[in-house]
């Protein structure tokens, strides 16, 4: 499948590389069409690489992901324009986080979510949120970490949730780890954990190298 | 150990009786003296078991649980007064929820915490959140759940926080699944994850016997 990627931070990066690695074609984008990180991503990427504007790399991709920063992803979505995006699945996978206040906050949260804003601004596309939960290093080898672990998706649309499934299974994601919250408005919860993702980061002297697992009763 | 529990809830008959099943000598604190659930539970808990008002029930213990719900908690520690909490360890367990706008939201998060509100109102009180992020049964029964799961504690009083992991350990937590995130501000993270295990709890169709354990690199 062709995969559009916005964002060229350590996310969009990690990601964009898997899904070359597991047999995607992936574009990734940016504001400006030689970025120089998507540039040296996609040299090193290799031939089913390449890289373009945000509009650029919506057109190409089937299915669009949105890694840029959470305060920058409703600005990247407009460039990517919403004819790019219109019935594709777009996995958001990006966190609304703020430092400005010394420590860390979320500039959305409680009673709205970055998934249900994008979702409101694009209704044609099918958001799903995943991966937001974790560092960028669990997302896509979640076998870094011993035993099972959970992921989480949410979204309005069942079938674009069970193409995300596949895509986090082609990661190696254990479809038992893959928890279906329910719809986009359940990103809000996934979203307000990463407070306690970052607390838990820094109570273990910065080590991202984890995640949850959701435990159940027996039987 | 004397401990006046504050609130007569499912939450608070169930840590007050498992409190006494443990060896302690516990009083249920409510609004008024003669508060039907809490002399029922005093009457079924047996001899180290008794009630009365929220200030009858803080000046009886030499550490004291609110156990109130979020949104009563400041209003109830009030009316247990200042001089009745001073110098003692308060072990918090209150979420700030409302569903008031027809989903559940938080009173206060993001910027602030229930559990900051707490220690800020009452400076002397030594305020260690816990037990907030599951349901009452998984609270005092952890062996219900297969293996490790996680209990988290916050708190900026470090003798506070090892008592309180004994009380912990107590009810069956093993110590390698108490995980100290900091000072109370981290309560913040913890309250805010309510939202996703409400989620979580609604996914499963309402079976809230279920953890998260914190899953870190073997090594």
């Amino acid at each position: 499948m062709r995969y559009g990627v916005l964002g060229t931070g350590a996310v969009g990066r990690v990601l964009a590389g898997r899904l070359v690695e597991v047999g995607h074609d992936v574009q990734m984008g940016s504001r400006t069409a030689d970025n120089e990180a998507a540039a040296a991503w996609a040299a090193e990427a290799g031939p089913n690489a390449s890289h373009g504007t945000f509009a650029d790399a919506a057109a190409f991709g089937q299915t669009v992901m949105n890694c840029t920063a959470g305060g920058a992803s409703l600005d990247a979505l407009a460039a990517a324009g919403a004819e790019n995006l219109a019935g594709k699945v777009l996995i958001d996978v990006a966190n609304a986080l703020t430092f400005e206040t010394g420590r860390l906050t979320l500039t959305v949260c409680n009673t709205d979510s970055l998934g249900e804003q994008i979702q409101r601004a694009y209704p044609d596309a099918r958001v799903v949120k995943t991966l937001n939960t974790m560092g960028n290093e669990v997302m896509i080898h979640p076998e870094r970490l011993p035993g099972l672990h959970s992921v989480f998706v949410s979204g309005d649309d069942a079938e674009a949730k069970q193409q995300v499934a596949g895509v986090l299974e082609s990661f190696g994601w254990p479809p038992e780890s893959i928890i279906d919250l329910g719809g986009i408005a359940t990103a809000r919860g996934t979203e307000m954990y990463l407070v306690l993702w970052i607390e838990m980061m820094q109570a273990a002297g910065g080590d991202r190298h984890f995640n949850i697992n959701v435990v159940r009763e027996a039987g």
